[in-house]
């Protein structure tokens, strides 16, 4: 009989409560002879402020041994800006080398968007993960004073650029559309720029059938307001693909409902998954977070891991019960839940 | 009597033209008594492809002896990403400290917006002009080989974020709602980004009636086009600051409006005014530019040389152009500067 480990960190804030929903929609997905194992994680604010670990070296070996991640949110105002981000969320990303960050967007019907004219959205943008300025390459000196001066390094090496826009290429060859868009800023950071443009150039060769484009940064950032229906499938940098991701959501929704998948292709360490939104202390405990990006991030999660029909289940939910809402009528996070769940098994 | 002395540099593409427009409402706008000394500096695509050079340092101590800088438009497809950038654009805005990048944002009346509802859009972006990841810091190793590296280095000073932040608070203290607010991505980028957020909190104190706000770079094109009435002035680094201010002009009607100052508030060099856009080598030639951005960057080049009511007409002049504006109707380059010179003369 077939399993699933599944590791959970719930996180900080709302992480903890869109999660439970994502496990509920997540048991009423799979198939009776599949177990489910799910063993949490207690990592976060809390932890942190207890015993001032991030992320423990025994955590980061049991996290090792388990099919996939769920991850609900890192991040509270208790904390200093950076210490769970890079000790916790990033430090997973690169400890399991998440190359492939997937975020898809795809804006639905009857789904509120702030561009007048509701153009047909359906993108992925393939984020690299593990390199870029993310690294954790800089410093500063004479920290504090008048004279102080601090760097950051973005690392990009042919090999990681590569192995992500070929996983591109690959995506924008499965779809219908079979377009990729590479998005740098190479007129300005011409060493990866360069490097990036060229890897894509070569790649490309072996994919004839996918048409290719190039977009500054900064361009791009235009098109996903004024036609983001242009868009099928973007691959980029980590910092330039986070930045984008964040507009991608806006124009679809909101960050209620984007969904992640820090992606692992080569299956040596699990894949992580998780709402692109943060951990919102503001909304924490009021029962108004929206846990529809967790439940599509666990589309991701059941699709990466072969349940292809269970994933579609769960995203034909999330289009049905989106098409229903009432804006006048808002739900709490468990009543979404348990709406998507019910769509989900019924 | 008074002078201007105004070093133009066209451009490629349609900076040829939006200059001109630029130049016939600058004569339309200025005092009778006061005398505009043009000269014309040959830079760009065509003379590169004629000489190899991109800026000789004749040119470069020339353009010094002039009062500000009028620029069309830099880039061209023939010629290789980065060279015309690196070698004429960015070389001018660091070798005259531009450490004001100025760049602000207005929905005006009947503009068309990408944005439902149409949101109330006023706001000023103060993107730090001569650090960051634009320094040219970075190189690459075993260049075109599978075993290639490519680093880009993010420069960031205490004495270059200060007097930035400094300008920036100067401007919001002067507007009726004070308010700045700092975009950076300090979770991620740690050491820049502690820089920026300790040097925005200390010289904040001097300004105690200005509100003061953070938000992450990903968050804050989030709120360009679900809240963007919230900001008022917005300080950032060189490459948010970039990548934000094209999709501030995306939310406000276009890069065919939006204007830029590279100022160097010291007055040591002269400074520097340009549309945001590039040189749309598609359109060159058709008479389809817009010619407005540059028009509004003559605004912000009178008001920066203490012509604040020639400025106020110019702008008054756009604000009624765009409204009589008719999309079914759309005018020439020319006419467009026509209409623009007749108003502010007249
Ligand atoms: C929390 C932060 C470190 C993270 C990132 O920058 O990658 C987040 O913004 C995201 O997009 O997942
Ligand atoms: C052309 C390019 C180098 C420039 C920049 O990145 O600053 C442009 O995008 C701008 O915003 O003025």
């Amino acid at each position: 009989s077939r399993s699933i480990r599944l590791a959970v960190i719930p996180g900080d804030g709302i992480g903890q409560e869109v999660v439970a929903q994502g496990l509920k929609v997540l048991s009423a997905a799979l198939p009776q002879d599949v177990k489910l194992e799910t063993q949490s994680y207690d990592l976060g604010a809390r932890r942190w402020h207890a015993t001032g670990e991030t992320l423990p070296d025994a955590d980061l070996e049991s996290l090792k041994h388990h099919d996939a991640i769920l991850l609900g949110a890192i991040g509270d105002p208790s904390v200093p800006s950076g210490v769970l981000e890079r000790g916790l969320l990033l430090k997973l990303r690169f400890a399991f080398d998440h190359y492939v960050n997937l975020r898809p967007s795809r804006l639905f019907p009857n789904t509120p968007s702030p561009l007048a004219g509701r153009p047909d959205i359906d993108f992925v943008v393939v984020r690299e993960g593990t390199e870029g300025p993310y690294v954790g390459n800089g410093g500063s000196l004479r920290t504090g004073t008048p004279a102080e001066i601090a760097n950051e390094v973005s690392v990009n090496t042919a090999y990681g650029v590569e192995r992500v826009v070929r996983d591109a290429y690959e995506r924008a060859n499965a779809r219908p559309r079979k377009k990729l868009t590479l998005v740098h800023k190479n007129n300005v950071l011409v060493h990866a720029g360069h490097l990036w443009k060229n890897v894509f150039d070569r790649v490309g060769q072996e994919y004839p059938e996918v048409t290719t484009d190039y977009l500054h940064v900064d361009a791009a950032t235009i098109f996903f307001v004024t036609q983001p229906e242009r868009f099928d499938v973007i691959v980029t940098d980590n910092l330039f693909g986070d930045i984008l991701t964040d507009l991608a959501a806006a124009v679809t929704g909101g960050i209620g409902l984007a969904a992640s998948g820090n992606i692992n292709p080569s299956g040596a360490f699990p894949s992580m998954f998780e709402p692109v939104h943060g951990s919102a202390p503001d909304i924490a405990g009021t029962g108004k977070a929206d846990p529809t990006a967790t439940v599509l991030s666990v589309a991701l999660l059941l699709s990466h891991l072969g349940y292809r029909d269970e994933a579609a289940r769960i995203e034909a939910a999330v289009a049905e019960d989106l098409a229903e809402r009432d804006a006048a009528a808002p739900r709490t996070t468990d009543e979404i839940g348990d709406a998507l769940a019910a769509r989900v098994s019924g």
